[in-house]
């Protein structure tokens, strides 16, 4: 694979980028699961509508593994569309006019918020492979920081797919009482063994990188972005169905009347591919992907908070819930979302549950499918109305 | 992931090996697909069995993507049963008192058949990348060479799992005449985009790895072992079912109580993943794992053989067909063997069918499964009759 001229990713500086930046944990650390107290970390986040009076309209959305806080704003580096788009803005699902959306960058990532990536105040130097082993707990609990800092004390609801379906069944197990509506959206309460598995692969292809360093790569200049590609690129089979795979690439090839003889990419797919892990190389940071996929096998919904029971986690909520699944997710597929609605049924929770028809696979909930955005809206229009939140002003809020 | 000491791989030499070794292409050499003629290139084989006096008791088996021609016999290098020991012997459903039975080492293998870690006796040096790419016919069209050598004008059967499977489809397509019955198991007549995509990936983990050197490590006596193992890795996520993964595995933790916060193969399927990708480099070639994963992908018997259709590709065919797949194999689902079957259905061919159920996924074939034992030891059975093979002799060949 060509990987492009590596500058890119060498050059982007965080701090650079817009949105805002707190430094939270000044005065009271953040205490990790792993018993690490983290201090004086930053949060990168962007804001999205007006909070009003009474701050009852915020919505938390949670990102995934390789998502960032530039929800339906250009990403910085590659000044594609935010990744929430078609989902969040004016007369959205998640509708602007109507909502305050605030998305932070989470605990280990790399687009600002504290992560391996980052400085470690109390070396001057990269944190790399010292950064503390964190959870989507400690993910969770930075956010809560984040609100405390905002001085919201409730949230309207918390969304997310994948990853950040996974931050929202924390954020209702962890704070219930800060949670009015919560929509996991095909995600699990915990990591299988083969989604376990297909994260090793990537952690090994990075580790398997010379270029890697034992995770020291920032301090000595070099970037092991072979070994991500590679991780990016299996990672992308897995988000996508053999069906979407199929339709859109089949065994067509690339450029070509005739298979070459050769290791080139013959096939639409693999050159597709490679695009995906030599682009993904210039906005991503090796160790963040390691931090976030390990954090991701952790989660363990039932085992933290229910004592192995999935009902024991939400005995008594309070919360709302909408859980989302998608007919072609084999990475998250309907029957992990069936175990979290059966749980929350045992419980006696207020839910709902839709498992959409799409053929993306575990992709679904970043594109265009219709019958999924209307469901979505309809959840945050009824639980809207439930909390009694004034219709939205302004021309862009009809359907 | 530790790897072992790589000593092993690069001491072994299959000249050593047992088994018998023959050089042919010498007076005639074997055109290759894309336009090579190979010359003087040594097929490494097994026999089991006696070859019976007018010759009609033969059956190749043809080997996977990382199997070889020790179907019996424990491996050279490892010193493990052989790959289908449960499937071929005496009284074994491949009964090898009555059936004479040949598995050759493919092209482009690393077990004593010419291939990419081969000398190139043009050249004195390791074929490396020179090596031509060769395709699932030109793998056939060798093992037909070895049967002209060996004087057997037709194979009572042609039996073979995976890319086993595809040789059988080949041959089957290639020389009807010189085949009686054909068991394709737990494969494909085309490589999907989602198949292409996986190896793919595991191409590119090898490339990725600077040892490497651009396929011509031999020479430089450096070995991608770690690109190599995470290849493996990959491909063996999808060997496996999720069910099998989540029964053998589930989230059991590796020798410990508790997570370690850490980058550890904390839970038994990471541990198992870093021991299937370490022992692998011990006793396979990288550049061959590139020629044959290509060879795979360019597989295509419709395009090759039937102007695009496959019902064409076995119009009139005299060859009795038994197709088996496994209902948890996702690398070659059933529905890809029903295509197969539907094909030789409107091709008026002999064709039974048996979707066989078992939890294993795609390496069910190689497994205990004793309806699939069963199902084919019938068809074995019952194509012997109509060929008119006696009963075999001896004391194990009872059921």
């Amino acid at each position: 694979m060509n990987l492009r001229d590596e500058s890119t990713f060498r050059q982007w500086d965080a701090e650079t980028f817009p949105g805002h930046r707190v430094v939270l944990g000044h005065d009271k650390p953040l205490r990790l699961d792993c018993g690490v107290e983290l201090h004086d970390f930053t949060i990168a986040y962007q804001t999205y509508g007006e909070l009003n009076a009474d701050k009852s309209n915020a919505i938390v959305v949670c990102h995934a593994l390789t998502g960032d806080q530039f929800v339906a704003d250009p990403h910085p580096v590659t000044g594609k569309p935010g990744w929430w788009e078609m989902m969040v803005g004016p007369g959205k699902p998640v509708d602007t006019n109507r909502f305050f959306v605030i998305c932070s960058n989470i605990l280990g990532g790399c687009m600002g918020t504290t992560g391996p990536k980052e400085i470690n105040p109390d070396t001057g130097k990269p944190w790399g492979l010292g950064f503390p082993v964190i959870t989507i707990a400690d993910m969770v609990r930075a956010q809560a920081m984040l609100l405390d800092h905002l001085e919201i004390d409730e949230l309207f609801a918390v969304v997310g797919g994948s990853l950040g379906g996974m931050q929202v069944l924390e954020w209702a197990a962890s704070y219930p009482d800060r949670v009015f509506a919560a929509a996991p959206i095909a995600t699990a309460d915990h990591h299988s063994a083969q989604n376990i598995a297909f994260n090793e692969v990537g952690r090994q292809a990075i580790m398997a990188d010379l270029d890697w360093c034992g995770g020291d790569y920032m301090s000595q200049d070099r970037w092991p972005n072979r070994g991500l590609a590679v991780a990016r690129m299996v990672a992308h089979v897995t988000y996508l169905s053999e069906t979407a795979l199929q339709a859109k690439f089949g065994r067509r090839l690339q450029d070509r009347e005739k298979i070459t003889y050769g290791f080139d990419a013959d096939f639409q797919v693999e050159s597709y591919l490679r695009h995906q892990g030599s682009t993904f190389v210039e906005r991503f940071d090796a160790n963040s992907y390691l931090y976030i996929t390990r954090a991701m096998d952790y989660f363990d919904l039932a085992e933290k908070h229910g004592g192995g029971s999935r009902a024991e986690v939400f005995r008594d909520t309070p919360v709302r819930f909408c859980v989302i699944s998608f007919t072609s997710d084999w990475l998250y597929p309907t029957a992990e979302s069936r175990r979290i609605v059966n749980a929350l049924n045992a419980a006696a929770a207020n839910v709902s549950f839709a498992e959409i028809e799409a053929s993306f696979g575990h992709d679904s909930f970043l594109l265009n499918v219709p019958e999924f955005h209307r469901v979505f809206r309809g959840f945050l229009d009824g639980a809207a109305e439930h909390r009694g939140l004034p219709r939205a002003n302004g021309g862009e809020n009809g359907r």
